[in-house]
């Protein structure tokens, strides 16, 4: 009974903490939209902070795991670049709150970005890094890409297609949808990297 | 005299805002960090949100007359979106709260988001979108490429990177510059739209 009210209350704070940040949701504000009484979320959670890293442990991890079975087989690199790109927009779907908390925390760390934030951002950069300088290796991407770089450059497509698209979509054509930037990006971003030029 | 006020208020505010973001920042704060009397805020500006505004609308009309430069010869579709790169580069070296303001607005849109951001973007991405659908016409870009997607996925590249380089530099390699990311994705981009497969 315990683990149902606290998922549920992680659930509700990530979303109040992705819509107003931290610093602007109270334990009382959590308890609810949880639907559930003041005093059960205190018996779990002493302060917002202590709630707040919960969350994003929570989101990050499932973030960290998800993105490394991307990465599974080592030797088909371009195979798991379609995987990284297909893995971003499942969570997208899935979690849309942890990309909400990534972009705010961006733009104003908080005293988690580095253990719980970076350090799960960070593993999943190796894993890609690895992947681009292992299809250099193998001569199926072209000589010269910096992984670090590639890694950048292909995540943020699809970080700054997740930020702006909601404020943004009158600039879009209507029938546009996230499979059919995925595919595009991918297929662009594959033919930049393709060896010959 | 009241211009060189205006102009100091004006610059102090951008920083203010796009550090704290607004709704956390009072004519008091912005007239303290300008080195300016209280009273000479309050006779040019009414409240925070009227000051808001002239900052917004002065740093997206900058945007959008620096971006319109880089369109200005339309039978140059690649040197045009090598002049889009610079150009975001080099307006985020000159103006950094524009960039810090504009995440801010995708994140939690203000009453200005669509008077002022959406409708300078609006301009610089028509711009864009028919510089792809030149180059695709033209033959240089590949058949098939959404102009709308491509402007997208290259602003995207350089926004994520801007959002994220301070936070993420460990991630990146220790003599890692603007200037070299620029040049990369520049060099896969036009790579992956070029027509050949």
């Amino acid at each position: 009974m315990e683990q149902i009210v606290r998922e549920r209350i992680i659930e509700s704070a990530a979303q109040l903490f992705a819509e107003n940040g931290f610093g602007r949701v109270s334990l009382q504000d959590v308890a609810s939209l949880a639907g559930i009484e003041p005093h059960e979320i205190f018996e779990l959670f002493e302060c917002e902070k202590d709630l707040y890293m919960v969350v994003l442990e929570s989101l990050f991890n499932t973030y960290s795991n998800k993105m490394s079975d991307a990465f599974k087989d080592s030797n088909k690199p371009p195979e798991n670049l379609e995987a990284f790109a297909k893995t971003m927009c499942d969570l997208h779907k899935q979690v849309p709150y942890l990309f909400t908390l990534y972009y705010r925390e961006l733009l104003a760390p908080s005293e988690q970005f580095e253990p719980v934030v970076l350090k799960n951002i960070r593993h999943v950069a190796y894993l890609s890094d690895n992947n681009f300088a292992k299809g250099v290796q193998k001569e199926i991407f072209r000589h010269g890409i910096n992984p670090a770089m590639a890694t950048l450059m292909f995540a943020g497509m699809f970080h700054y297609y997740f930020l702006a698209k909601e404020q943004i979509k009158s600039l879009l054509p209507k029938t546009f949808d996230d499979e059919e930037f995925m595919v595009l990006a991918l297929k662009v971003f594959l033919n930049g990297l393709h060896s010959e030029t």
